[in-house]
């Protein structure tokens, strides 16, 4: 796993040849347990490091499509896995799997070490009705599953038009994380952004229309 | 290959589970011919985006240690292999397949069409006695093959002292490079800067002493 410029969190790549860019995962390390959020598939040398870092306590999921290998990690690291109720109905089979469904705007929702960390936003229009962007907020961290992404390093992009079901909703839901303090910008799809990610977050909402 | 936010340059990249970190090749598409930058190896997708995007006319490296397949690349591509004077001997047999050796602070010494674009600086006490840095003038994008790098995803960091040869003389090497304008750090090691690069430059060098 790669170490980040906050120093208890860290995130994992695949490259993605037909999208042209790395479906990323993450890691934050913490005392009351670590949690991993929106995990791409680990090496047994990546869950290696994980076990050294003191296994996972909680995986969170930001959308049904980023379930993946979400399940047997769950079970293997004897971790809780999370999802948002909006989405419910699309696990059908796999809801089974999932311990707990947390809702936008409710940290209460959520397992209460995670509730007192995370801000759960919701986010109109995009690929689901309502997809969530989850704010750590001990490490002002800002993490988009899939509506903000970066198609080339260095750049942040909404979801192409086409995928999204309401541009204008979108727009409106991303404004008012503006006023959130950010030293990382995750995203599930693209290069993070690590330097000036509160920078780089305003330009972006600055082009949005 | 990544897209990035300069619209003619892109990137590859191979996980290094033991370093955690990328190692990362470099292309830039342009009229005369294209050029790559320590290529790391190519899967045969990447191979198709590169004929995609006109071939390959130089490799250039900034070390003997970037050489990898760059051989079987440049007989594959019919491009020429370009390499540091300063590097020859410890190419040993392997500068057989070298085209040209170029000099730092000498366009001259490296292809027309290069020479016009690039600007060569050498680094001295690193791993090297003397490594290069290269300068892409048209894209404002500085490449450092191993010297300058990040071990976590945001962060500038000097290759690890018991690496260096001479950290005074790194650093001395280093503070020229702080007048030139930065759209883009290439880092052979670990992830790229294309958002502020300029900032997370001149905030480096003055971490350094």
């Amino acid at each position: 796993m790669k170490k980040t410029r906050i120093e208890n969190l860290f995130l994992w790549s695949h490259y993605q040849p037909e999208k042209q860019l790395d479906f990323n995962g993450f890691l934050w390390v913490q005392p009351s347990g670590n949690l991993l959020i929106d995990p791409m598939p680990l090496s047994e040398a990546e869950r290696g490091e994980l076990r050294e870092l003191g296994g996972v306590r909680w995986v969170l999921l930001t959308n049904f499509d980023h379930l993946r290998d979400a399940v047997s990690l769950c079970r293997e690291f004897g971790a809780e896995l999370w999802a948002p109720e909006a989405e419910r109905e699309r696990f059908g089979i796999d809801a089974e799997a999932v311990n707990g469904w947390y809702r936008a705007g409710q940290p209460s929702s959520l397992p209460a070490e995670l509730g007192q960390n995370l801000a759960v936003h919701s986010i109109r229009g995009g690929k689901s009705p309502v997809e969530i962007a989850l704010y750590i907020e001990p490490i002002r961290a800002l993490c988009f599953g899939d509506v903000v992404r970066s198609h080339e390093v260095g750049n942040l992009r909404l979801l192409p038009d086409p995928k999204l079901t309401d541009r204008v909703k979108v727009i409106a839901s991303l404004r008012p994380l503006a006023s959130l303090p950010i030293d990382a910008l995750l995203l599930g799809d693209g290069d993070c952004f690590f330097y000036r990610a509160q920078d780089a977050f305003h330009e972006f909402l600055a082009t949005l229309d």
